[in-house]
């Protein structure tokens, strides 16, 4: 079905305030999941960031790399030890992750977005010291998997300030030169609060908070992080999404107006939370 | 009939090479004619500038008033007296044409953008000298019409810095201090020549140059200014468009990139002519 | 009688410390009365204004328009209706208070000022939504006559970093797009303060405040704001001179260092204000 | 044996007017060779970048990485196809170097510039489009191996600017989005040039221009580049020297002030050609 | 004879095309004479200086010290040998002209300007190497007198946009670091020329250039550079006028837009020259 | 005995930790004694100082002249008479010092700087009155001797920003215009104080603060300005050093990091000082 002109004049009109809204402001983007792997809903993303930061908006992508690790560790015939549902990472591990996340992930949606007009830039933790760490506590050995001391923003602001897009993989460097990997919903958490971010958007393969999950029509739009505790003991928020709730709520908590999780399997779900009246997914404040 | 999400997105994203291609440059609007008579047509063209401003391009809105200026002299009980079609103007004339373009039309257009969210500014040619004129010179005495001597451009440079929207009434002043009404086409035209300007949109009435002015199918979307002689002397262009094209055809001459016949009728036709992949009226190139 | 080179020099000197007291500050001058009607003040006036600037003070100019105003709705036949002394302001009178305001007074003095060199932008409390009104709250209705709830300084700043000297008609916009009329007295007293002038020149037709009325060696040059209640219960503030002299008050109070009261009916006596020895009219501080 | 505070001074003093000389100046390092795998040659190499750019001096580091390259294909297993002796690069083969150059080496080595103080960031040719390439012009196909057509040098201006030390993986991008194996040396040339640079240092692993190889006492200290061709046809310029030479060049030719080729495998032989009175191997201009 | 205030604000008024004509341009004042000598005289120039760097002329004063200088040499005992009129100056004598002009002049004059209010830095060619002159060639050695090769005038310009009035003492480095004493007219002339100031400012003892010298009133206001051979054949530039008719000329030539010789021994001469319609001395363009 | 590359490369990058710590940091050094009259320890210290402000320190230099005075005083067959060991300083005298200061060692310092390719501006407390003092309050009448009891600093920190080394000479104006001699110590901590000097160097002619003052191996390389009083009481701060060392407590307790005592009879102690491992002399801190 056709679209009118004057339907595209609605939309266009109807994206002024929301442009207006966030114009100058800094909008921090985790990136993961279907939306990564699935080439078209790549596409859209990366086009919904380009126009996002075209009209005056200074976004920040962070991404991951789950699968492309793997894969790599995969091709390389290294074997795998989990603890705890998390993977073991020895020396060897941390460079195959240093190399897959800043050279092959980031470097590729850098290169995605400037054939797309976008201005990119690809950092990692490791430039200029930006993301300082030590290692996770935990009962058991992880090896170097690490958590975030320090936020050494000035890179990403400078690059801000340039008129560029920073694209951001989530290794972190130790005080002895050691690299660490980096949970990268907690590092987006922790990058946007530092950036005095005004939102920040966490794309996951689930609808948003669902009173009832087997049921979209029953999403939840908009919780108070107060009321998040609640929302646990009632069991709505529950299971894998905890922790993303959780980074939602850290940014809410150290300044971030407002945290979204919305729906990576949707094209353009960006542009649509950012730039429409229909919002979309659930959104903590 | 409803817009979906993804054609609300479709749109967004083809806005994105067109936002490109115009961000940070100069587009002079001539708005007059019905979408300046029509309430709902003046609520688009206004919104369309705020949103084009916000998208960070810099408009120019230069405008007319003729009914306006025609109104409050029959209020007065003013006579007119016309020489070929132009309108003799007397110094009581002149007063009255300043006081409802610069005060009225001027002012009431800037409180309009500013509703909107957009930041304008209401300039006349009498501001820091900025159109200086000379009496129009014609067989008839026509009083105190001008034709522009000069454009001094620095204060509509300044208000585009300081990031406002100017908004131009086109009275202009003479080297002993009189005051000249100026055809707001031509000044349209010239103030774009001199700020170098990326595109000149002249709002009319008409669809665009039509091959047969009876089937709007017939339209020209595309006209390079050395064929314009060629499609005179063919009678496609006449009448009362011939000095409209003109000043598109001086404006490309000295230097702007393209000059647009749009169709004031039309909500939003600038949006349209702008951001999407419809374009509209005639463009002059 | 000639005066000679060295007492040219002798005034040109004098003129130095005042410089250097007001350099880069900002002031604020209400025009209006006899210095606004006679064409030999107004030049006075004008050159006055432009020579401040010109040594690098700041100035503000802020004018009323009352007689032009009523010649005009007398040509237009239309009959005023008065509530205590206070036209009634209906929707037909608040455009043409625009109109003569914004469009023809306005207009006229920045072309006067830019004649004689000046750079010269005239303004209204429309553009940017300088100036945010309400009704008037008043025992009767007064129609389209406002108090001004907020000033928007930006564009007066942004106008004075560029250069320009700013000339201000006191209409206002209200949060329905109303327009109303704004006393231009209190308008300047309440832009003086919001732009932390230094001084509020405010032209009368008065001497000054005089102990005796019919005797103008009594004027008291110098007033504490602490001494106005006392020398209003003293009789010797009273009548037409309340409200200018309430201004004054309210400037001081809010921060502008001093406001003085000047006779407008003396040729360049805001220059011989301003540098010279001589002083001029009454101060409060 | 201890060196005095006397001798101390007196390396520091003669550094003097070598820092004036290059202060604010661009200077291009081409690393790679045994200045690269040895550890201690790469931590003074890394100390002297940082030196050098603490007292003023711009310094780019692009760099190879050639043996990673091996190392990791042959941990995949993956067989190497040679052409006339250079790689033929398979997709899979550019894939892993897109990720060792940019992921590993340049980002180890950005961690080793941060460590000792530096303020470092890594960029390759995909980052804001940098460096774009077409295809090898070759007898036989060797697949992704690209040529330089356009050096955007924005990024990199606005790296030092910022006050970083850019380091630059020599992978470039086709106009159909396809990544290029950039030969580091021509790389390092074109860059010097486009930026303006004052000096390219090419590390390589031979003492310098030697007339008689088997004696280093021979080596030439200063050529011009218009006296390369005869030094070719003498044989004193031959095999593996000339692609290195033919660089630095083609470096001077485009505007470059001199161009050096320096022993990698001396420590410190970057800040003793830079700032003391010694010089190191040989320089064209 | 009093003033009246309505004759202060003509002289006021009537500045006004002057201060716009010189506003932000360069201004040399060369100083010396009974100007310096007169206390009085010397507080009216400083007054004028000071005004016109407040009205925003850029004022730059270079100044002699003859007197100052015998008068220590006398003090020292220090007997003085001539060579056609010129003193011949031996090193003990170049210490003693650097120490007073430097020392004692320059510092004194930037301590009367600053007392005044102005902001004022006393510099000497050897400050940044400003001059750079070489030994004056002539018949008979004169020892350390030179003549400027090289104006450094970045010092200057540095002290103008920072917002001083640069004094200056007319000594210059030679190439081996010995200090000549220049004399200060031609100093001045070629300041003027290499800053590319509006205006050079002699200050003489003589009214201005007569037609007869015994009648002031048979001055000539206006002379064309071309004309001044002709004026010296004809024996009206004679005798001491001649050195300084030459700098004015100079000046001029090299592209001063005028130089003008004014009576040091009249009050506020340089402020009726620059700021009245009166004009003073002769003009030289 | 020779240096080695090595060496020079060691001595360089051992310099690397200072140049960081310091760089864009003021360090104010005073500077007098035998460093001033030897002429090779004042070249070592001239190029000490153009080479840390090459490498990014704003180094202020304060200067005496006590021997230069004292020689012009003895050509003039000025008798001195003493007051507690201090000059009576009568108005003849304070012309001298003025001159000698200001004129002589100021401007040689700032050539010789100029010569070694520093960019040195010579000021005095008279320039933009950068120094005020009264009259030095003391028992016994000192005539123009001053405490200083305003740093204006605007013209020194100007002087930085454009990339100068200014050299200052003590002398002070008084309220009513007079002239103040300011022991150049006092006048040293002061002005680091007001300029947030990271550090103030003292050059003396002793090593240092010796525990035991005939063995210089018992230095004490470190001492907190809290230690002081109890230094002072057990002797081993006692006599001459006694000034020198409230100097630089009353430095640190206004907020300098640390003040030095250093050796100036050592060539190169400034270099040693704040480049090398090695340290010099004591610090207060």
């Amino acid at each position: 079905m056709e679209i009118s002109n004057s339907q595209r004049a609605q939309v266009l009109i109807e994206a002024l305030p929301y442009i207006q809204r966030y114009e100058g402001k800094i909008v921090v983007v985790k990136y993961g999941g279907n939306a990564m792997i699935n080439e078209e809903l790549k596409k859209a993303v990366m086009s919904d960031l380009v126009l996002l930061h075209m009209v005056g908006i200074n976004v920040v992508l962070v991404h991951g790399g789950g699968p492309e690790i793997n894969d790599m560790l995969d091709k390389l015939g290294k074997e795998s030890k989990f603890v705890n549902g998390l993977r073991y990472t020895d020396e060897e591990t941390i460079d195959v992750v240093q190399m897959v996340l800043a050279g092959k992930v980031n470097k590729s949606l850098v290169k995605h977005l400037s054939e797309l007009g976008g201005n990119a830039l690809g950092l990692c933790g490791l430039d200029n010291n930006m993301l300082v760490a030590k290692k996770l506590s935990s009962e058991e050995d992880l090896g170097f998997v690490g958590e975030i001391t320090k936020v050494n923003e000035k890179i990403i602001s400078d690059s801000i300030e340039s008129g560029y897009i920073p694209v951001i993989s989530t290794i972190a460097v130790g005080e002895n030169g050691e690299v660490y990997n980096i949970n990268a919903d907690l590092a987006a958490a922790q990058i946007a609060a530092k950036l005095h971010a005004v939102k920040l958007l966490m794309m996951t393969d689930i609808r948003g908070l669902l009173r009832d999950v087997s049921d979209e029509s029953t999403i939840i739009n908009d919780v108070k992080v107060s009321d998040v505790p609640r929302l646990k003991s009632s069991g709505i928020i529950k299971g894998g999404m905890i922790p993303k709730i959780d980074c939602c709520v850290e940014a809410v908590r150290r300044g971030v107006e407002c945290a979204n999780i919305i729906d990576g399997r949707v094209p353009h779900s960006i542009l649509i939370e950012m730039l429409t009246d229909e919002g979309f997914g659930t959104m903590f404040h």
